[in-house]
């Protein structure tokens, strides 16, 4: 069964982090929410309280496929300068394996200089920040390899069937969208 | 500032109840998660834990433009099988106040028998036992004056948007559009 860490800071995008979760389920994931603070509970950007799965202290990352950035402010800056988010993110990056980020949170790798020069989409407010060190493209979704990034949480829903197509296949994907009425 | 109510019972889908709740919040609309349990705290169909804002029983929803109805199984149901909600929701649509409902949620109106014969979408899964009452249409988002359904989780985005765009008109869904990337 594939895996899928979601990383939720305080403020992260309500609809970027659990739409994603909800169409990971449907494709049968394994899907966990990781709380990088030392709570599980973490406060949405709008105020929403959600429990997370588990503790970034309590998770070994190793069997990750995917580890996957919500955006949202301020949860993506603090993605962004949280140390051991960022070792996570440049371990899995590193190691060759899928890190997908959505609306501002692609600009933890830059803050961890990791994919310097890589072709990202990103929320059109962090265009000018990431277009220094990065080929930025404004698209919907873009993949480099190994990295996936999306524009902003209109996309949320598109860029997990996408991110679910990559690591489950093409049934995985059906299911979801027959469940989902797309 | 308009105000719309989400009831949340055990067992909603969370797309379809939390990214209403972020596109309300977006379009700058007073929205509250209510609880139709005794706890707070209501766990997704798919298990997730959300903290809702406050309990169906100290809530009035006097001042509701719309009152927001998840499917997700068995949330719909637990909505259908609680008499203090239909008797909410009886009260909001014979006010002739805005009822959404989505997925399987539309058959909480049959349940009430409220609505009988108006045109509406559910949930392909519902269609059979929709279609025996009402003018069951299977399109994406549908409006009988009052009365606002969707089809399902795909679609959770778009009808937010289509009811924001009723209540608070265009200039909140430009709002909305331009923070989703829209």
């Amino acid at each position: 069964m594939k895996k899928i860490y979601i990383l939720l800071a305080e403020g992260f995008e309500l609809i970027e982090a659990l739409a994603p979760y909800d169409v990971f389920c449907r494709g049968g994931i394994n899907v966990k929410s990781v709380s990088t603070t030392g709570d599980k509970t973490v406060s949405a950007s709008n105020g929403v309280k959600v429990l997370s799965d588990q503790l970034i202290s309590q998770t070994d990352f190793s069997d990750a496929d995917v580890i996957y950035l919500p955006g949202g402010y301020p949860g993506y800056t603090n993605l962004a300068k949280n140390s051991e988010v960022g070792k996570i993110v440049k371990n899995q990056y590193e190691s060759g394996k899928f890190v997908a980020a959505i609306c501002g949170a692609p600009t933890v790798l830059k803050a961890n200089r990791l994919a310097i020069g890589k072709t990202v989409t990103a929320h059109s407010s962090c265009a000018a920040e990431m277009k220094t060190e990065y080929n930025y493209t404004g698209k919907n979704i873009e993949r480099d390899l190994n990295l996936l990034t999306a524009i902003g949480a209109g996309h949320s829903v598109n860029f997990a069937i996408e991110i679910a197509k990559i690591v489950a296949g093409d049934q995985a994907v059906e299911k979801i969208k027959k469940g989902m009425e797309l």
